[in-house]
């Protein structure tokens, strides 16, 4: 079963590319692929804008998290051509945009791990660190980071 | 003399593990540990909890960077069998859960800092990034991420 | 051309080193360098002091975005003798000291980002993670860290 056909199956799909203004949305060293803080966008926006524990419930900013994740793997995808060269999940940053009483952090980072351990299995566990901001990219709710390993060194 | 004997000379003991929910406390990659962040841990909860300029102090908040920073290592004791095959810190992260008017952050980090260098030396000297952030998960006042080199490649 | 000719074409200087208390400036591991967060620091001291959105406007952050890169650079240069072994920037994290409703957070981070291009040309393009801090070091509005990629492994 290819990443695809994991991705059908928990019908999850891949949203657009954000736009990336002066900077690269992934960017390959050595077999280590550093894919930038992506926050939640599709269908030409970003969404799930507001601070987490005032307009942002925990099962919204959770979603806002999938989302998130899924536009770094759409950006691999865009990248590389292919998500099967993935090897190994190896760090995700999570960054939660909350007011200072909101404190239930790794609960929102936890569904980004969980789809990246659906689609990769154990490869898809990962070292992680979870931190709440002041704020984000246009407001948005939670931005993703990660670092990926690949089968092969594919830098230049 | 051994790590461990050196954490015995500071009287310092290495805490229990946090508990690590979707994801891996340590990850490595070629000769790389990815730590994840760590809160303060011992005796099976969390600890200094609270915001650094209000109901935590300094000496305080150093205490948490401490506690922190040895959370790191019994996680990579418990992962790698041993301290030893730990060949120099690279990169410390300190993210500080404070008031926007605490500006001391540095005070904060040099506590994990001074922690490490008196463990391993010169080759516990690192890069280092210090933020205050708005939470950290179950809003701990201080949270602390490792990159440490090892003496071989250990990845799968 | 040199980067220190085209840092003179682009009529900017490399700042003086900041202190780094218990730290380093940068640390080498095989080909890649983790260059700590960087304030802006010039003439001996930190600059560009209080919170974007409030007390620092967009063109000032960009400014002290800026500021920080450069003194990224400084101590690259310092370290490793010359910014020519520099291969690759592979990323830049910005950390921008703002209020809750500043949500421009990229257009801060895009001035480090277009200097480091016109350095480095199409080497200098890097992923990237923008995220609003509640505090930084001293107050500084904005706070740049980097992963370069080097020539060669230079590592002990």
């Amino acid at each position: 079963m290819t990443i695809r056909d994991r991705l059908r199956q928990l019908d999850v799909e891949l949203p657009d590319l954000a736009p990336t203004f002066e900077f690269l949305a992934i960017n390959t060293v050595g077999d280590l692929v550093f894919v930038s803080g992506h926050a939640p966008f599709f269908g030409g926006e970003y969404r799930y804008r507001g601070k987490v524990g005032r307009e942002i419930d925990l099962p919204t900013a959770q979603s806002a998290a999938e989302c998130a994740a899924l536009g770094c793997l759409a950006s691999l995808e865009h990248a590389l051509g292919t998500l099967e060269s993935i090897r190994r999940v190896v760090k995700v940053n999570g960054y939660v945009n909350c007011t200072e009483d909101f404190v239930n952090l790794p609960l929102v980072t936890d569904k980004a791990s969980t789809l990246l351990i659906a689609l990769f299995g154990e490869s898809g566990r990962h070292a992680r660190t979870t931190v709440g901001v002041s704020s984000l990219p246009l407001g948005v709710a939670v931005e993703i980071e990660l670092i990926v390993q690949l089968d092969a060194r594919l830098d230049p």
